[in-house]
């Protein structure tokens, strides 16, 4: 077990000896118990420590214990640091050993990130099976193609077995469907050996409305503050010391336990502190000196919509200290010009001059007045290496939000698919490539989701038909709940090996093998990139 | 007038040659009308211009033109940027000739913030008549005791007549009943030719709930986070740009019709913001820009509740660029220490250790855990000059907040109230005197309002019960409507020249000088201060 000197954690920790230290955080409450439901139901109180934690250290818990914590008598929950939850959102936590995994990835080192060609992966539907261990036999592919990291879209235990996985409850639990905590072992080290590196989609900005049994143990939202998603986390009121720690000692978990690379953390605009040290900084630190500990490079990426470079900036300076972040706006200018029907979408986009900005600079939107936002919005990034940017031309999001999950490779032609990879490939920062974009893909990429509540699934179908009531023309966009929703998003790998599939993947193959050994292309200094643009519809880099 | 190159200036302007130019910004409406209903009634529509303002030029418009403004025809308002509410904040607003007083003040040089010696006034309560004016006869002698910054508390339109003046609704306007405009002018102009500076306090964060006219006009607040005083005001959502350059043009506004030299910000934590660049950082960054182009020194002062380092850096390294900010941490140790039932209320102070801290760090809560907020608090501030803090033993706030308004004078010996003296004065810090401490005045400063809603007034009757529930013992504090409390709480300035009073206030008058004569009295290198605690009870500088 790592042991931190900043905070307890939280969570079931089954020590060599077969003793299982129970710990759980709940500042407000007089008592709470135990409950193992199997191999043998027990019951045994925990005892209070310091700062709100209560703990209790049991004899004889072979992994796979199920259990529960009972608050102030007040009913049977899941552990909110649960490792896994074997029977979904609902049900039991179980105890994890994770002495037993056989590690054989003693000679992988983390490159730095600015050597990173960055895959984003959607486990459910990478492939047919949809598990860690489908995803295997496919790494000699990606890595042939060059290939040296995939980024795993959110793998903490969500409801039900179909979603992005942004709305999970399970922060610490490697989702049961995908294959458990020994599934993401499995792919994590077969990465390794393959060359690879695995960042980790996170999500510390909100936890999803099913199986969200956070406010039984301790007060984890704040009224101070709104998001998107409803209450926000509490990072900076009364209380708040231990949702910082149990979001800071997720990170350190992911890395001690999983051997993971990177994270990216989602949407970081709506993790909102106003107090002395953001829980962002917070975070940062606390990886920078674990990974100093640990003697391995340790990324951290941030989504942010915020076009802050505080964000990327040294935690010495007030920033938050993230090693990049995704530059939106780089996919934003290129996909407008490309396709002239984005504009619906992303009305303050459309001319080369803000593309060239976008390479020389970074941010588009610097401080100016940006018409879908009604407000003046961001602040200038140049100067700013290129390497704490990562790029795209599509992402997840960006495909999953057109109504019907388009890809680049339904709304642009062949040629303009090859300028976009180009684009991407060739520009000062570091690239990422959303599966199945190498070889172009039609399936689309759809929300889609399995929720219990019917409630909850209404509320989402509405919400997805008043997303797209604006753009995109008429009809309804699929049904997120349908099943055939998320089969149709499930890739067609075997086109790779064929005619104008193959052409794309060779011409990914190519650019970035031209990345990778060419001093010029392989250039993070913003500054010395030029963009001559020749007209409104000719440009050179 | 002053033309910003930044933003437009709301509000009526009124120029040499007669002719006035009325702004207003209501960026949702689709009309605006003037309604000028003396000394000639007529009614004038506005002209759409620019970023959601509305404008219209008015020949032969002369002073005191009584005026209310009429959004798409709901309804006549008073102006949000009226200079002038002379019947009140229900009442109409008027257009003031700043061209017609006659400055005699081309002499003054606003001294650097490291040389100042402040003095905090409460206008209404400074004399019996309660007006700028009759402040006048008593600068001679404060500056006679070394005093040479007076810090007005808000003195911007409230409602009724009596009000500390932090729930003031015309941030523009100055108070009728203290005199107007031309009363603060009178007042500025005669501390310059005395050789004292004017720091003004405004509130930047939140609006009074009586005389609010805000929402008739524009999307000034925000649901996305809450203050203590309800609806934060909206700095960084859709149409935050008006609100933005509403509060900065309104710093400037003192600064350029008033020759205020300072500004003192109230309760900045409650202004949130998290966008690229944070409102404060605006209008300090906006501020400098103006102070170099008037080539004068300005001071802008925070009153801050974060312990953040942030809010006196450098806007360069992300700070929000204030000169300085209050120390309360200060105030907090020493006062504990002086007078031990004060842990009641400051239940983290307490010990020799933390008066050490405060002298030669500044935040004496760093970023460990405080009871009093449940959670770890602050970053240190170590390093950090000592003229970037404002120091004090008592202010409004401190001793408004006791039960009965209770002074060190009433809770201390003189012996106690010599050491305390001492104890801010040959400090590393900015000192400031609260009115009457000087020479020990006994009479009380209270809470007190003189609101029309009674509904309001039985709120607040109700927030002081709960606020002193628990501390200070029984009974009710005194009620802050009843015009008594407001009285009671005049300083009776005679008493400075008898006894006990005068003996005080001759060591003041003798620290002053010692601190502003010699050197090492003059220190704001904290980190040269040494703090010997002999024992729990002695100590030396």
């Amino acid at each position: 077990m790592y042991k931190s000197t900043h905070h307890a954690i939280a969570g079931a920790h089954l020590h060599a000896d077969g003793k299982c230290l129970f710990r759980i955080w709940a500042p407000l409450k007089q008592t709470v118990a135990l409950h193992i439901v199997s191999p043998e139901e027990r019951r045994i109180p925990l005892t209070r420590s310091t700062d709100g934690y209560f703990e209790t250290e049991v004899a004889d818990c072979p992994a796979a214990t199920h259990y529960y914590f009972n608050p102030d008598g007040e009913g049977d929950f899941p552990d909110p640091a649960s490792h896994f939850q074997p029977e979904g959102v609902h049900g039991p936590s179980a105890v994890v050993d994770h002495g037993t995994f056989t590690w054989s990835d003693q000679a992988w080192e983390n490159p730095a990130l600015s050597e990173l060609i960055l895959y984003e992966l959607h486990v459910g539907t990478f492939t047919e099976a949809g598990t860690f261990d489908a995803i295997i036999p496919y790494l000699e592919d990606l890595a042939a193609m060059g290939i040296n990291a995939i980024e795993l879209m959110p793998v903490a235990q969500f409801p039900g077995h179909r979603n992005w996985g942004y709305d999970g409850t399970f922060p610490y639990a490697v989702h049961a469907s995908y294959g458990g905590p020994d599934g993401l072992k499995r792919l994590v080290d077969a990465c390794h050996r393959r060359g690879i590196a695995v960042i980790l989609d996170v999500v510390y900005n909100h936890l999803g409305p099913e199986g969200n049994y956070f406010n039984a143990f301790a007060p984890y939202f704040t009224d101070a503050y709104r998001t998107p998603w409803g209450s926000a986390l509490n990072f900076d009121g009364p209380w708040s010391d231990g949702v910082r720690d149990y979001f800071t000692a997720n990170a350190i978990h992911w890395f001690h336990h999983y051997h993971i690379d990177g994270l990216r953390l989602d949407a970081i605009h709506a993790i909102i502190d106003t107090g002395a040290t953001h829980a962002l900084q917070y975070i940062n630190e606390v990886v920078a000196s674990y990974a100093q500990q640990a003697r391995k490079p340790l990324h951290l990426i941030a989504e942010s919509d915020l076009n802050a470079p505080r964000v990327i900036q040294s935690t010495k300076t007030n920033g938050y200290g993230f090693d990049a972040q995704w530059l939106d706006d780089f996919h934003h200018a290129l996909f407008v010009l490309l396709y002239p029907v984005g504009k619906e979408q992303y009305e303050d986009f459309g001319t080369l001059a803000q593309l060239a900005k976008a390479y020389t600079e970074g941010f588009v939107h610097s401080g100016e007045y940006v018409s879908a936002r009604q407000r003046k919005y961001g602040a200038s990034s140049a100067g700013i290496p290129g390497f704490k940017f990562v790029a795209f031309i599509q992402n997840h999001d960006q495909v999953g939000n057109h109504k019907n999950g388009e890809r680049l490779s339904v709304l642009l032609s062949g040629a303009q698919l090859r300028i976009a990879a180009a684009a991407l490939l060739l520009s000062p920062y570091i690239p990422m490539l959303f599966m199945g974009e190498e070889y172009g893909e039609e399936r689309p990429f759809l929300y889609f989701t399995s929720h219990d509540d019917p409630q909850l699934v209404e509320q989402i179908r509405e919400g997805r038909r008043q997303e797209f009531a604006h753009f995109f023309g008429d009809g309804e966009p699929p049904d997120p709940q349908d099943e055939k929703t998320f089969k149709a998003s499930i890739l067609d790998w075997p086109k790779r090996g064929q005619g104008k599939y193959q052409q794309l993947l060779m011409w990914y193959q190519r650019l970035i093998h031209l990345r990778r050994t060419h001093t010029a292309l392989h250039n993070f200094n913003k500054t010395g990139t030029e963009v001559d643009v020749l007209s409104e519809s000719a440009w050179s880099l």
